[in-house]
């Protein structure tokens, strides 16, 4: 079965790509990829409660930016189970983590549901494409991040959708899943990503905490880059 | 591959099953079945912007009655492309039905979405199994209710959960795939499932409009089963 990572589809006349946009570096790049790809992107924000709430704002104003239809998608889990969404939960820090367990800031099948609303979404558009910036750094950690979750989610919507069912699924892209942060970071600066307006840091404060994971991450990302951070040089 | 309509789980020692519940006289069988097999149901109904909005008011009132927990989970599709969301759409007429074709009803990647969330719950409640009354008429029009594609979903789960990379992930039943809607009807009478407290017509009336897709395959149900259908004859 062919690789996610390898597989680099590029737009024919004026295709249409549903990106996955979070106001993340990764979800960033990702949508100047699919751009750089050819595809006229579509860009679904998530808002499901998430605690960094700012990430939202951010997302909208970087589809704006570049002009891109976007859809806000509210989801309201009546449920927790993570520490990205229940307040009486802490965040993990990064010294703190254990590489070997699935972390506390797991949503339950968060991806299973945003790419189901990709799925719709693309259906809807006629988009040939979904992105989704998932990475290695990801999937050590949760597993609707791994290789054989995309595959399967692939066959799921084969099976499942009226496109699929006429034998033009769309097609599920993770450009990202085999790069480490460094090297979406260069593929990012290359295609000129305004780093300086994207976020990442879980705590969702007026500036990045710098202790989170998500925040130690990117430092450590963009130190391995050998790139200096812009919204850290602000 | 087993078949998903052979594979009948029995609860052991007081586990979850998660339910999706819509108030039609399927899913209603089917928390009939769900708790006849000894599982305690938790079920989750959808707010999807349906026009037939009456479906939602039934399904809470069906699970109080019952005593089932259950959480009503509100999805704001951003967009249309359904008879059954777009107002500005036509609901087809039984008559006016093509066999071979997608009907309009579809709405895409409906059980994509509902099967995301159900996901989701069951990690939470750490639920055992998932129902859902998918059903023979219903694969031979929706994509998403055709055999291949419970069996990729449930890979999909396997792969994208904490449960599944675990090595117990949930199982979706799909009790009535291959059973006709008075096989069902039968079932349901057994187990003694209120069908006078269901609700199946599109139009959300105050009284089942006779004529669509759904009142017409409901009343054939019953005919066919020899059964007075309670709802009719109040």
């Amino acid at each position: 079965m062919k690789e996610f990572s390898s597989n680099k589809r590029r737009a024919t006349s004026n295709q249409k790509a549903v990106v996955l946009l979070s106001g993340g570096l990764d979800s960033a790049t990702l949508l100047y990829e699919a751009m750089d790809r050819g595809f006229k992107a579509h860009c679904l924000i998530f808002d499901y409660g998430q605690r960094h709430r700012k990430e939202i704002q951010i997302a909208k104003r970087l589809a704006k930016s570049v002009g891109c239809p976007f859809h806000v998608v509210k989801i309201a889990l009546p449920w927790q189970g993570s520490s990205l969404l229940d307040s009486s939960m802490a965040i993990p820090q990064h010294k703190k983590i254990d590489p070997k367990k699935i972390p506390s800031t797991y949503v339950p099948a968060r991806n299973i549901i945003f790419l189901s609303f990709a799925a719709s979404y693309a259906e809807v558009v006629k988009a040939e494409a979904v992105f989704i910036g998932a990475n290695a750094l990801d999937y050590s950690g949760y597993p609707d991040c791994r290789p054989e979750f995309f595959r399967a989610y692939q066959t799921t919507i084969k099976a499942g959708t009226k496109t699929g069912a006429e034998g033009h699924a769309v097609h599920i892209e993770v450009p990202f899943l085999k790069k480490t942060k460094a090297q979406i970071i260069k593929v990012g600066t290359n295609l000129k990503v305004p780093y300086e307006k994207t976020w990442s840091c879980y705590q969702g404060g007026k500036t990045p905490c710098g202790t989170c994971d998500s925040c130690r991450l990117r430092a450590k990302g963009f130190e391995e880059a050998g790139i200096v951070d812009p919204l850290m040089a602000n």
